[in-house]
């Protein structure tokens, strides 16, 4: 029988009712004809509440402890999720991590997927029963210590579980019933995808659009896993999400599939720097051995051997960027005159695979800004990918536009 | 290094104030030399939350998913805990059951143990660490399934633990600091007791002094394991608890250690039944069946060949026991005139070992309640106890004359 894999995140097993709803769109799927393989989240709140019971306890903590605790809440939903679908008379049973096995690295708190076995679930699908529910976002180290996978852990787990089992498809059930081609309460005409590539989809993702984990898709990506999203509150009728797949399987790609933003930037500049080789490593060294998430990055052209640098980070970030230039500063290692921090950009993206062989995206993007009197501050470009940095203030009014200008609320 | 195995209840673990006051318990008997084992429950309440969503979710739940589910509240127990010792720089970590391991039957809800291995745990102490802290109640099944062990689960698994290490002793941190001739809400004079053998702890666990399990004595009696009982809210200078121990260990044995009572008893008495073979079977095969724990049983002599036949039950059976007992009475293989049933009674025991040795106990004991006008309605005596039937409104009256009787107060 084919094989299917559903994965449902805390809000849609946050309590008994929504777990019982989520095993009706199980049982649906079986009864389309599917082995499914259940992966299931800590009940909404169960994560945070063991995560500060562990920080409260040691601040430093070890990995390994820290694990053990927070995957129980995921076990718990596990169990929960078999009882109900044995209620509904359909033959099920929970998996932890351990027991399936899945095998990670002993990377505690964010261990990379390695193996996971899939003849011990097989076996039982060849015994008659119909669903497995494994228990997300943790595996077995090669110590025997339990593991988790760290952020987006669960979703990674669905995508791999996918992979091993060779399964038709993952469905990743969430709160949203898609993926947008923005969203929708800042540009109202926002549309809904019927599918995205890989690619585009990496870009959102990694843009704060948070329907999906980067490292699912990633890791769906390389597998060529087709992923769905699509709603747990909603009928299946209507219910169709947004397929996410290879390229070539979208016919017609848009030019622009999606406009993406961000309020969480903020842009620092480092002023009349050394324009000298070693200089751009030993700033974002810096800054790497800061914990600092830089994006993007841009050097001015050199004025008598000096230059100025800029790059983004998040909001959060800038007290600890400062403190870690102004040190560096301090030991002569970095020499620069100014450092100015302008915390009050956004960054909009237009992102579409078409970009690759349509030229004029950039060149209509800057236009559109331009006749709505929004200043660009910063620009950086790749493949697929045009982001700017604005006055945070434009945000709604940028998005809109260009929401307009790539004619994004038509039917694909 | 000597090994100690300490358990700690629920209400010893309840917060993280709770955790990090028993991690100073563990500290100090690490100070004291001892490599420790550390067994612990559930936070206070969580079993409870669990086994709540388990019921609702599946009134006659899979017993393996039950386990599953109930389980994960030690796991959290133990990971904090352990947080809690590295904290205090001891070297501990948390084991789950199934990475002990500890084996058990199949036996789902209330699974017996048959085996610890204790070389894992050992390789642990040798390579320098001071505290393994496992979660107490579960094991792994021979299919590899999680299984939990039922009532007192924690107390069974660390007398276990403590049987498979060779340790020292078994201390088991409770809220009480140890077992006491009587009840001390009912007669102020009741007294700590220093010692007291497994067989009358044993009498005195199940007539209701529920400082420990029956189960878990029952092992530590097998094994010869020292048991200590004692508080988790005192300091240690002053909280030396009651040790239970092999009655050669205690010097001199008391004619009567305690006396107990239960006020939960009800007296079921069957009035003219016929007086031939296989009647008794037909009457305790059909409580049995039903599920009633008759403790109990007088028959009085035959006249005319019909007799009367006098059982206890907890009170809340009775209204289970009469609908058995009259369904059998339809279907005519049980025939009895009345069922009389007195819901108000009391249960008294005194318990010693020396009464093995001492005789006039009984006469004793019947002579000083009827001194204070008791009447008693039924007797029954065992090796080491003598129990009776009284009202239940003379209960304090009966237990503090007894305790006086006896002289219990004074100091061993």
């Amino acid at each position: 029988m084919p094989i299917l894999v559903m994965k449902f995140g805390g809000t849609s097993v946050a309590d008994l009712a929504r777990i019982k709803n989520a095993a009706q769109k199980v049982r649906a799927e079986v009864e389309n004809g599917f082995n499914v393989i259940v992966i299931v989240s800590a009940m909404s709140g169960k994560t945070n509440e063991l995560v500060g019971w562990v920080n409260e306890t040691s601040p430093l903590f070890d990995a390994r402890e820290y694990d053990a605790v927070v995957s129980s809440g995921e076990n718990v939903t596990a169990g929960l999720m078999a009882l109900t679908l044995q209620e509904m008379d359909i033959p099920a049973r929970s998996w932890q991590g351990w027991q399936v096995p899945v095998q990670t690295t002993s990377a505690h708190s964010a261990a990379p997927i390695e193996e996971i076995q899939n003849d011990n679930i097989m076996a039982k699908f060849a015994a008659g029963m119909q669903v497995a529910v494994v228990a997300g976002f943790q595996g077995i180290s090669p110590e025997g210590r339990i593991t988790t996978l760290g952020r987006g852990g669960s979703d990674t787990t669905a995508v791999a579980f996918a992979a091993a089992f060779d399964a038709e498809r993952c469905d990743i059930y969430t709160d949203v019933d898609g993926v947008y081609t923005t969203d929708p309460r800042v540009a109202p005409k926002a549309r809904k995808l019927e599918k995205i590539s890989f690619e585009e989809m990496l870009e959102l993702a990694s843009l704060g659009a948070k329907v999906l984990q980067t490292r699912s898709v990633e890791l769906a990506m390389r597998y060529k896993v087709k992923l769905r999203v699509l709603s747990s509150f909603e009928d299946m009728s209507d219910n169709a999400g947004t397929l996410v797949c290879d390229e070539e399987e979208i016919m017609e790609s848009n030019v622009v599939s999606g406009i993406a933003f961000s309020r969480d930037e903020a842009k620092m500049t480092l002023t009349s720097i050394a324009d000298r080789p070693g200089m751009a490593a030993a700033i974002f060294g810096t800054l790497s051995d800061a914990g600092i998430n830089v994006d993007m990055i841009i050097q001015n052209i050199s004025d008598n051997g000096r230059t100025d640098m800029t790059f983004s980070c998040p909001t959060e970030q800038v007290k600890r960027a400062e403190e870690a230039l102004n040190a560096s500063k301090e030991h002569q290692s970095l020499n620069f005159e100014a450092l100015i921090a302008d915390t009050e950009v956004a960054k909009i993206s237009a992102v579409g695979i078409g970009m690759r062989s349509q030229s004029g995206v950039a060149a209509k993007m800057f236009n559109t800004l331009s006749q709505e009197g929004i200043n660009i501050k910063v620009i950086a470009t790749s493949e697929i990918k045009i982001s700017v940095l604005i006055d945070r203030k434009y945000t709604e009014l940028a998005v809109q536009a260009l929401h307009d200008a790539f004619a994004l609320e038509a039917t694909a």
